[in-house]
């Protein structure tokens, strides 16, 4: 899952982006620059390959970069621990670092994670669709790998693992970028999981790492390099992937922010409507599918609203809320406009009485941004006009908006959660990481 | 299916659209230029009334608006004669103006499609994937429309009513672009089909056509419109199609051009290989899915190469030959390099002789355009090889390249044939117009 950084922490983020750029920037000539239109032939040649790749070689490399990773974890942490004293040096936060720190503990975590990967079903060759036609021809619409996807992550080394793998499994070729404060780590990883690819017998350029911190470097990937890029997964604060939303031409598999809405229904159950609620806020808050805003039905709001608020309040989070709620509890504060659109990824709900479902739906469609929105309701026509109406990548009724995860939707692994509605939408697992083709199989038929 | 223009006629039709440009544009005045913001803001608008909107309530509107389309037969004519009248006078080729030209048959056409697209299943609500997790949450991926469909076209007034009908059908609002040569037709067209809309009860918007023949309005369709454009579909010839994919800012549904194969394969019987060519190639030279190089296995060609070629010849089409080629008939003229990424549109073939069934692959990869390609063998395993290897949206095993045809594929009416890999693939049809969300069904079910 794609855990969006605290507005503090991006922005902590980019500074130390930032100096470590100025001093980098020093040392890169232009003649050093790196050739990036051909890091992305090599993959696109890479590509081709991997895509004929059996499940069992695929399997085999992943098996291989597990064990590469494990063997090379010296290396790694000896990289991890130059990176982390130069974040230091430059004045991260501990959050930062956290994000940013590799132990034993974590390293065995990343290889386990590649081991996972390869237990997963191959889902290229996949028979989507199967259609016999009266003239006796056989139509079949096969998954195919995508070809080459850039990921464009920041300051977490797992990353760059997780996503090229995820991508190998998937028969597709990556080309990664790592935020500078990652860079050593990221490169020693990489360096790891190029050993496993070649004894497997698949070429290293399968999984490109782009090998500067320039940040003209991201430009030419948005680009696409020169054709050669098929989709970008940016992975990182609102701040990265607006910059990749707004740049890219090519395909991006991505959400900017989740404004993750809890509706409850004149039909709800005070008691659901409250385990609901407090998971979907508070399990973890800078999670993506985390509730920012609670709506609650003017049916109900005479004895819905108070305890709502007063769970809430007395779990620690903070409420903003308009003219009802603000009476519903002393400790509510007044939510300004603004606050019906605020991602806080922090214990702080924005809360409003509604007037029925449709007013419901009008606020989510307004204000929300496509991600995840439940309704907590017995009433199941109203649930069933809300999973219609709403069109958020993921709609609940009952249920909490924390599930918004590839994991609990039992697609293993995930490259993240994405908002568009072309391609892929929702979680962004290996499935979503293909493409398809149709196979068609006669006995001499031509057309009339 | 898409036919493009055959070179001769793009050509007209941009010298057309020029000299009419030029003309009108005197009469645009930068105050009188429609505000196509606005329009892609109606239409955003209409697009979530559209996709809200029942199969019947769709279905009336299609069939409501063919009414309106016969009731307006003689404005329609009214309109198409200027427009005929204009492109006669400015030297339009016959080609150009039959493309052009509306009769009572072509018109009592255009209205049936409409009720045939009415008679197609709905594709908005198809659950396409359905799983049960362990903790009980019910899982559905549901089809759901796509948005706005922006769709560009030159010269074919059908593909006015075509478009926007397919686009309806799927729950999408349409923005539609039409050639200057084709604007009184398409325009009175639109007309029609917008009392259509309003009889039905459903937004004019749904169905926006931009109403200027300045050529600025395709720049900003391709920006798409401040953000109310999901995607885009240029229906017309190379020089549209070109413009459209390396301008367009969303995503766009197209083919560049079919440069398909026929391969005889070490394992082909003459008589089908024979068959098959013939109707690959001459059945229609001026569709994407007609063949443009024949491959035949050096295995085979002591045997296959001089009947196929003679074959062909015969029937009245230029062979341009490899040296192999060239020895087999005296009527064969040499083929250069070019000649293997050419896509003729005419009954003209490059002919080829491989050295096996890596190499056909090899030459399909490199010189095609990933559209449709087909082997004919009689040995089950090297077709499969050939299905699996071939990255193209089409791969057929023992029939006619011509099939590449939403209607050959039982998908109804097509709005056109993609080789792009992200979302949509080979023909683009009703189904292949939406997009898709995440359904979860719980009984109070919170995150661990």
């Amino acid at each position: 899952m794609i855990e969006v950084l605290a507005k503090g922490d991006a922005e902590m983020s980019s500074s130390v982006r930032r100096v470590t750029d100025h001093s980098l920037q020093r040392g890169v000539e232009p003649e050093n620059r790196p050739d990036l239109a051909a890091l992305g032939r090599g993959a696109r040649a890479a590509a081709r390959k991997v895509a004929l790749a059996t499940a069992q070689e695929k399997n085999a490399a992943l098996l291989a970069m597990a064990a590469s990773v494990r063997e090379r974890m010296p290396l790694i942490l000896a990289a991890n621990a130059h990176d982390m004293e130069e974040a230091k040096h430059e004045g991260a936060t501990e959050a930062f670092l956290d994000r940013l720190r590799l132990d034993d503990v974590r390293l065995l975590a990343i290889a386990q994670a590649l081991e996972e990967i390869a237990t997963l079903a191959d889902p290229v060759g996949r028979i989507t669709a199967r259609f016999e036609r009266p003239n006796g021809l056989v139509i079949e619409r096969v998954a195919t790998p995508l070809g080459v996807v850039a990921v464009v992550f920041e300051s977490r080394p797992n990353v760059m693992a997780d996503a090229s793998a995820l991508c190998l499994k998937a028969g597709n070729a990556s080309v990664l970028r790592t935020g500078s404060a990652s860079f050593r780590s990221a490169e020693a990883i990489h360096a790891a999981l190029v050993v496993g690819l070649e004894r497997a017998g698949l070429p290293r350029q399968a999984i490109s790492f782009v090998p500067t911190r320039d940040r003209a470097a991201v430009g030419a990937l948005l680009s696409g390099l020169e054709g050669t890029i098929d989709v970008i997964v940016p992975r990182g604060g609102k701040s990265l992937v607006e910059r990749v939303q707004k740049e890219a031409r090519v395909p991006v598999f991505a959400h900017l922010e989740g404004v993750c809405h809890v509706y409850v229904h004149a039909g709800a159950d005070l008691g659901m409507a409250r385990d609901i609620t407090l998971n979907a806020k508070l399990r973890r808050t800078g999670v993506c599918g985390a509730a920012e805003t609670l709506l609650i039905d003017r049916a109900v709001a005479p004895t819905h609203l108070a305890p709502l608020v007063k769970s809430l309040l007395d779990a620690g989070c903070e409420v903003r809320g308009d003219a009802a709620t603000l009476a519903a509890d002393h400790r509510v504060t007044p939510a300004s406009e603004t606050d019906w659109e605020e991602e806080y990824l922090d214990a702080i709900i924005a809360c409003r009485v509604v007037d029925g479902l449709e007013a419901a739906i009008d606020h989510i469609e307004r204000h929300g941004s496509h991600h995840t929105d439940a309704i907590v309701t017995q009433d199941r026509a109203a649930a069933e006009r809300f999973l219609c109406e709403v069109d958020s990548a993921i709609v609940l009724h009952n249920a909490s908006t924390q599930f918004a995860d590839g994991g609990e939707f039992g697609f293993g692994a995930e490259i993240g959660i994405a908002t568009g509605r072309m391609h892929a939408r929702g979680p962004v697992g290996v499935e979503q990481l293909t493409s398809f083709k149709y196979r068609i199989r006669g006995a001499g038929q031509i057309r009339a």
